[in-house]
């Protein structure tokens, strides 16, 4: 879209059962919607069916969604969000980036950090399509949530505040509230750490220590993600907002939440489910950042190493909830 | 206890299931407690049974408890944890009062604020027993959490930093991990104001409305919390750690909670629980003292309203989950 034009398509780059229900909020705020699918054969499916039955059984999607296989026809939209794993994202960008108009606005709807880079989303956006826009959409939100059309909130930040501004406008609707920020550290590393922590939780819910320690172990997570929100020039109450603390506490506390349900079958000595969590991927790099800018988080390098398997469970919940703990607000406090 | 004396001996004054599980911890750190309950028929239960059949079944009292219906009796031993509801606590403390050794450290366990004076408890302390020491114990920890020994990390603050110290070192064990402050006000406004919060979430949560939509709710919930603990002078650390974010995560997030439950019976529009959650006799104390401030605090006042009748639990969704949102981080928040 031009700089200044509203929007009234939207590519949805990501047919998982997030970019479904993402198209679906869209499509009720009044949008035109693209569903971009890579696989010819799910697009064929979700044309003729109109239900995403693989990733999102049960919601029929909004008459205003065209399913599409076809980059060069969702890039035509006005905006973009991109509802790609953090992992992927740089790939899809660089194909995608050839069809952009200059400026074309990329909403990342994904979290995490990517291993090697140790790039946020919206830098992986900048690198790989330098003439877009990029932004990003974050907060406490489960796909099934936005599917049934139940209250949420989320949080849209782009540096340009005007497009943020914009972009959110055109997404919301009753159900679907945004709010919009220029923030985009404070907004990316919320999603990116809450992954993790959440994978914390969830080894201690598994492990049966009981929800007086889940609650402990995410307050002590909060003060790792705000520290290292701090050394990346995050807002303050960015972290304390939706894409931050809301985010962290529904993740966090919801079995629901793949990343405690992983977590969980770690602790309970299960086998993890078949498809991993995102936090296991950004585990390894959400450390290394933080030891690139000089800041603890004990907890995350406690999943990491559960994760590489150079810690067992049992040497992890020392650490997870005996040794953070150390650090209470007060310095003093007792071991 | 004489001001520099180290703490050996332990009245616990309430014999419910924090003051049971208590007493319990207590004696694992190694102290001789004794507790008390006003009802001589349940001291005499205890004696005989060892268990607290009525609020604490299938937990053995540790061999150094000794149950008491006796206040002078338990006024004598060092240090005294008052685990009785706020609205209680004053007549309580003038009875034993006359009791007391000058400087007698009184604990206080619960959570909440009195109707009328809106003083939080260690104020009725220093109110009712001028000649004690008022300090405060409060954290994510259910009662039967820390009668499983399982790992509960709490927060103990007084206004004299050394008497903070001295009573978490006497009460900490490998399980039950005691951080000391000096932010009285700090702890007591999270342990009052998370209940009613709590109730707010249970609501929406009875109401069927979704996790993503509690999880804004606690987000933006614990965003009123700061702004009222900021007006008390309370510090941000408190606030962000064990007696805040994570006892109001704790409540807010857990169907065990009296007062996520009794929301949520409220939500679901079924008979609310016999026994009334502490919140609900904060709610309208908070609302008072939030006003005394200046403070906004919408959703504690949706509560109160509901609670009082003056608005439906329909209205109060509104106020909830529309309304509060609008002053989200960014204060140009689309509605």
């Amino acid at each position: 879209m031009s700089r200044r034009r509203s929007v009234s398509t939207l590519g949805v780059v990501g047919a998982g059962a997030w970019g479904t229900a993402l198209a679906n909020a869209a499509a009720r705020a009044g949008l035109k919607v693209v569903l971009w699918a890579r696989d010819e054969r799910h697009v064929a499916e979700l044309v003729s069916e109109r239900v995403n039955r693989r990733y999102l059984p049960g919601v029929t999607l909004h008459d205003a969604i065209v399913p599409s296989s076809d980059l060069a026809a969702v890039a035509e939209t006005d905006a973009l969000l991109l509802v790609v794993p953090a992992q992927a994202l740089r790939g899809v960008v660089a194909e995608l980036a050839v069809h952009l108009a200059p400026g074309a606005p990329l909403v990342s709807c994904a979290k995490g950090i990517e291993r090697g880079s140790l790039a946020f989303t919206t830098g992986i956006i900048a690198e790989a399509a330098p003439a877009a826009r990029p932004a990003v959409l974050s907060g406490p939100s489960f796909a099934r949530d936005v599917a049934a059309g139940l209250p949420t909130a989320v949080t849209l930040a782009a540096h340009d505040a005007g497009l943020a501004r914009r972009l959110a406008l055109a997404l919301a609707s009753p159900a679907f509230r945004l709010y919009h920020s220029s923030d985009v550290a404070g907004v990316e590393v919320g999603g990116a750490a809450k992954n993790v922590l959440a994978i914390a939780a969830g080894i201690a819910a598994g492990r049966g220590l009981g929800a007086s320690a889940g609650a402990a172990l995410i307050a002590r997570g909060f003060t790792e993600l705000r520290r290292l929100g701090r050394a990346l020039g995050a807002r303050p109450d960015t972290l304390m907002g939706l894409s931050g603390l809301g985010d962290l506490v529904l993740t966090a506390t919801t079995p629901q939440s793949r990343n405690f349900a992983f977590g969980h079958a770690i602790g309970a000595g299960e086998a993890p489910p078949d498809r991993l969590a995102e936090g296991v991927f950004t585990a390894e790099a959400l450390v290394a950042l933080a030891k690139r800018y000089g800041v603890d988080m004990p907890i995350a390098r406690a999943v990491d190493e559960v994760l590489s398997r150079a810690l067992s469970v049992d040497e992890a919940m020392d650490t997870l909830l005996a040794r953070p703990l150390k650090a209470e607000a007060d310095p003093t406090g007792i071991d």
